[in-house]
């Protein structure tokens, strides 16, 4: 069992289990490089992974992931007898503990094994190791490694690079060379796709160990080592002091000079750059602390992903840098979930996240025109250059093994909305409007002619419909008017015609009288060939149909459920066309009537999809997202109608629940799902496997969504008529919060309390080493 | 193996699969009841079934399906010791041979059993029956029994009402209560859905009994039956005529007297009807045995369930009268299939056909409103009154055991149209314009209304479609621009501008100079309200998108598949949009990677989702409807393409293809596929059952689609501009085609050549009683 304090997270399991769990939960990272928390001695099956953001590669028909980086702080330790000393059923080891100081990113062991000495004797070997991913050298990676003994004793100690990785769809790296030199050792190896050369280097220094160790170079199962006997005298501290470094050309910064680093100073430059990191970036709770410690390990996770700095344009993956799962691609968690806590604190990552975007345009408008649509339909899945990851047939059924036909890369049109939602919040928070001549204009110009070109007029209802979509409730397939979707197809058109200053819409009105702008503005609409269309899209948007609270907006099979609902509630939206007429159903009632513990509850025929239950927040979301639409009665109707309707079979839902019911007036109800939010990847109880198959990771969404549950959702900020406001609702017990937010290029200290709420802008905004 | 020559199909089977085969094979009936050809022993195992039309029941969460009445005219005969004699597996059974006369729907047999005798020696028995299904008597069926013994011995003859019948989601009949008399039996049992009584009733008559016969009354597990003990004597014939009689009240006709009833005088009423029928309703195919006696099979089983002289409208079932499979209801295959060869031969039979879509309206409507559409929706299995007997999880998954989710209730919409163009056929082949004022111009508008409130209007085509539809192919769920489908409903739109006069149409330039239609017209489209939405249709036909062939009419997916399509030919008709960017698979393919035999290929995962194959005729059915407005090398492009990947896993796949190979010139390619359709039921090759089910049956569209290969497709029989024409294209061999067409109002005499045809005008049209 974990131990959670104020900036430290330790646990002292040693079942497999525990190690997968805590390579997610001790994750170290900088951006681009994400480190996963196992031991220096773990193998493959530990699941050790070295992660480089955007680096992918495909093999074959599997699916394009991650490429999983040989390992450059790989440590061995051997006795004379036996295998390596290790911590999952070593019958050897006395005591494991391993730490994640995430304050500073670094994770630390001490482990003891005890051994039969030559004498009869039994002593022991006590390693004490510290390591980070640097966060001032992007490419680097550290590790100290100390060994005492209690006795004297052979040891053979291998430290080196290790190719022996695990991999979901690999092997991904070909023709691994290895060269060893007097201050390490270089490895190089290709991808397979794209024959991208990979070059991993390691140096060491070594303390204390006696000048006549005997040493020599391996090559073996695990990679390539040097290898180092050592006679210890008992109490006799030895020390590596190893630093790994990762090249790929284009990817990594150049021209890092490898002699000149030591692993102190280079702690001391890390640290450096955390503390700026936090002194913009922390949020305090007071008064419940370990709702407090779970939010700042939140931030941490969102931190050691954030890809600043670097001269690419990256976003984050949905499972951040935690492996290969979910193809290591950028989702729309990035958009609703992750932007809000950098665009409030580091907008300069948030804009990253949208440039990211504009540089995937092309991609989006291909796959728009590979479904015969137009405009940029971004990827489902987003790999580099905005191609969709996403298969057709995502999920494999358990009855029969085959794959099952998924839609979410083809019918989840939502995610070019979560694009320009992103943008729009980022305009009003940052006042940045260069982002707009470089390309995000033009991004969502065509978002709304993709919602444009997918539109469809009824002329039963005389009006604009969005068929055949999938909602974010993926247990729901194929559905025509979902309220989200059909909700944020507006919001695009609308940002969209404000954007190119079409409509009197508020928000917009500094564009308007902006003469440079509107030159910009023009001379895209006429080069581009917008101009009709935007016409067409300002008449449309007048006609868009979103379900509206206690409509019969679409009679569909009458059913005693149907029924049931028209009489026991108007203030209701339906989720989609139909949704009243499924069968009312509970999560529980579906877990019970499984027949496979895994199977699919979505799909054309799955267990959930003639029910009303759904995977995660659906409506709920759209009115987390525009409450002010709503009057609070319909607010509170549909979150009491929703919420024992939704298994929260995704990360984004707990925070969406939470952001609802704190807007609903009931912060003490949102309490639990903040706390589901911010502690999932502490507690790591989410489901880790699907067969053999490794699927577990971090929630990077879960931890923005905890963020967002507290700054936007318990103190109420907002952005309302170009003022940051706040409306706080702490709940019971929580006695004050306190964080930073950037606003229009000024520091605001914000403190909120129960009684009320503080901001001070700073006078001095520091420009620390971010 | 059977034998089929003229009028006669024998056959000598007695394996449990030879005697269900059998019971479809050997149907007799009259329109109002049907009976499988099982012998007068069967128990439920053998499947006997009497079937009436219209009568369904439904128990508990079953599916409704038409009540299996029980069988007046079981006769079960006992030696001293054994069990009954019966023909499978009985090793007493010395020969058996059953035979129908399809000329005049009577069923023999001629059954030989060895029995050994008291003195050592066997002697044999052999019954000889004849029975038939009146079609003078609508509610009555007859039996002619006869034994012959070698040798003298006692015998147990029963003979009764067998109330064990099989069932599939039965059992529908509850509290049955026999009474004896002298004349006979009469049982009485009521339905379970609607309390519906139901009186069987059996008569006897016994020639060459000795009045001494030892006699009882006997109730058992198989009925209600009257016991003699016969000692035979050797050579004698023991006759039993038997009169079976069923009374449904509002269902059968009422006064017969039964009295007054015998069985030779009956068969003499009955041929009598027959010959009437076959001076209508025969066609002589000259040159090609085995093709002319299929064809004349297909008729009879046509006209042994045309519910003709009735009082109530009724319809064809899929499955005609041969059981309970297909809920017994009537599908799509009546107007397509089935109308066409009534409405040539016997038009009042075909406007009953359309008067029973008339009086469904009401449910049509209903389940339009149910879907949240107007006008009328038409049930895809079409029970009473228009009710839907369609389930939404119409298939079970052979892996998991669970129901899957199909479409052919919600979204297979198609099925209005087929109601549309079956009338405009009646219409231009009788000119029965009274129809019209009897609620078939109410029916049409409807229909119009339907497809009217399912368009959709694409802002980025600028035209109308008809999105998330399935077509005549169910192995493709949920497209869109399903060409067949879009074609259909705006032959819909036409077919109801033209008959509300309100298009210059010149199929129906006689109404527009009809006054009182044109009053009569108007007044309903006031009194109903459909001015408004007929002027939209009006705009809305004009700009009906249906795939084009050779257009790139929809860009989705760019596929090595795709690609290959569009520069291997310009002619080919997309079956829907994204079809061409299926994988190119063909159905040996398919079946050979099935995981389990009875695997569904649809469905939205299925093994031929994701590819070309097809069930059945889609866009060859299209073409095979509308060939005039397609060039000739379109029609055998398309033809070439779609016929490799059309798994015919349809009866109303073959003769489809069958047409269009006509009508591109290749009759001698259409033959295979004539034949095909024409043996379905003979060959009774098609599947049986699946799992314990009993899913056969007759395929009554197969065989109207016989005679609509030969009439419409060889013979070339269409109606140009108001007059009957011919263009034949026989196939090689036939020598000639005889056949009578009624044409409004008038019997022509019609006989095709290879050299040429003559068509001549019957002086008398002779009025028999049909």
């Amino acid at each position: 069992m974990y131990t959670l304090t104020d900036f430290r997270l330790q646990d002292g399991g040693t079942e497999k289990e525990d190690i997968i769990i805590n390579g997610s939960r001790m994750m170290t990272g900088n951006g681009l490089l994400g480190c996963r928390g196992t031991m220096e001695e773990g193998e493959a099956d530990a699941m050790p992974a070295l992660i480089m953001n955007g680096l992918y590669d495909r093999q074959g028909t599997g699916w394009r992931e991650p490429v999983n980086i040989p390992h450059p702080l790989s440590v061995r330790l051997l006795p004379d007898e036996g295998p390596v000393l290790g911590i999952c059923g070593d019958p050897r080891l006395v005591t494991h503990s391993q730490e994640l100081d995430f304050r500073y990113g670094i994770l630390s062991r001490d482990t003891v094994w005890r051994l039969p000495g030559t004498d009869g004797e039994p002593f022991d070997v006590t390693v004490r190791s510290r390591r980070f991913v640097s966060m001032a050298r992007r490419d680097s990676l550290f590790l100290e490694y100390r060994i005492q003994c209690t006795g004297e004793v052979n040891l053979t100690l291998l430290h080196g690079i290790q190719t022996a990785v695990y991999d979901i769809h690999g092997p991904h790296l070909t023709d691994p060379s290895c060269r060893f030199s007097e201050e390490g050792m270089k490895l190089e190896c290709r991808t397979g796709e794209e024959n991208r050369t990979i070059q991993v280097e390691q140096t060491c220094r070594r303390t204390g160990f006696p000048d006549s160790s005997g040493e020599r170079e391996e090559e073996n199962g695990q990679g390539f080592y040097r290898v180092i006997s050592l006679e210890t005298a008992a109490g006799r501290e030895y020390t590596l002091e190893l630093t790994g470094t990762v090249a790929v050309k284009d990817m990594t910064p150049v021209g890092t000079d490898l002699e000149k680093i030591s692993f102190e100073g280079e702690l001391e430059r890390h640290k450096a750059v955390w503390d700026g990191i936090w002194d913009r970036g922390d949020v305090l709770i007071e008064g419940d602390e370990e709702a407090a410690a779970a939010l700042r390990y939140s931030l941490y996770q969102l931190q050691i992903i954030a890809p600043r700095g670097l001269e690419r344009n990256l976003s984050v993956p949905a499972r951040g840098l935690s492996g290969q799962t979910y193809k290591g691609a950028v989702f729309w968690d990035t958009e609703m979930f992750i932007s809000p806590y950098f665009l409030a604190t580091d907008p300069d990552t948030a804009r990253r996240f949208l440039m990211y975007r504009v540089e995937s345009l092309e991609g989006a408008r291909e796959k728009s025109a590979e479904y015969g649509y137009r405009g940029a339909f971004y990827a489902w899945e987003s790999q580099e250059r905005g191609a969709d990851a996403c298969s057709d047939y995502n999920v494999t059924d358990v009855f029969s093994g085959k794959p099952v036909r998924t839609f979410f890369r083809d019918k989840q049109i939502h995610i070019s909305s979560a694009i320009v939602y992103a943008l729009d919040r980022y305009l009003h928070m940052t006042g940045d409007l260069n982002i707009l001549y470089e390309g995000a204009l033009e991004m969502a110009l065509e978002c709304a002619l993709f919602y444009y070109s997918r539109s469809l007029w009824s002329p039963l209802h005389k009006r604009y419909e969005f068929h055949d979509v999938l909602g974010p409730d993926e247990y729901h397939e194929r559905v025509d008017n979902n309220a989200y979707t059909s909700r944020m197809a507006l919001f695009t058109f609308q940002t969209a015609l404000g954007l190119a200053c079409l409509t009197d819409d508020n928000r917009y009105r500094a564009l308007r009288t902006d003469t440079d702008y509107l030159s910009y503005s023009n001379s895209l609409i006429e080069r581009k060939g917008y101009r009709k269309e935007l016409k067409e899209i300002r008449d449309i948007t007048r006609e868009v149909y979103v379900p509206v609270p206690g409509e019969k907006n679409v009679v569909y099979r009458a059913s005693p459920e149907r029924s049931a609902m028209e009489n026991s509630s108007r203030n209701i939206v339906e989720q989609f066309a139909g949704y009243f007429s499924l069968q009312d159903k509970f999560p529980a009632e579906i877990r019970e009537s499984l027949l496979h513990p895994k199977e699919y509850w979505g799909g054309s025929s799955g267990p959930a999809s003639g029910t009303r239950v759904i995977k995660q927040a659906d409506v709920v979301l759209m009115l987390s997202l525009f409450p002010g639409e709503y009057s609070p009665e319909v607010l509170r109707a549909n979150y009491d109608f929703y919420e024992p309707r939704t298994e929260h079979g995704s990360s984004l839902s707990a925070c969406a629940h939470a952001l609802l019911a704190v807007k609903t007036g009931r912060p003490d109800e949102a309490l639990p799902y903040f706390k589901k939010t911010a502690l999932v990847d502490i507690k790591g109880d989410s489901k880790h496997f699907a067969g053999l198959v490794y699927i577990g990771g971090t929630h990077p969404a879960a931890s923005g969504g905890a963020w967002m549950t507290v700054v936007e959702g318990f103190c109420g900020l907002s952005i309302n008529d170009g003022e940051l406001t706040l409306n706080p609702r702490l709940p019971a017990g929580w006695t004050g919060v306190r964080f930073t937010v950037m606003f229009k290029d000024e520091r605001y200290d914000i403190r909120v309390t129960p009684e009320g709420h503080e901001i001070q802008k700073r006078r001095e905004t520091v420009k620390g080493e971010m």
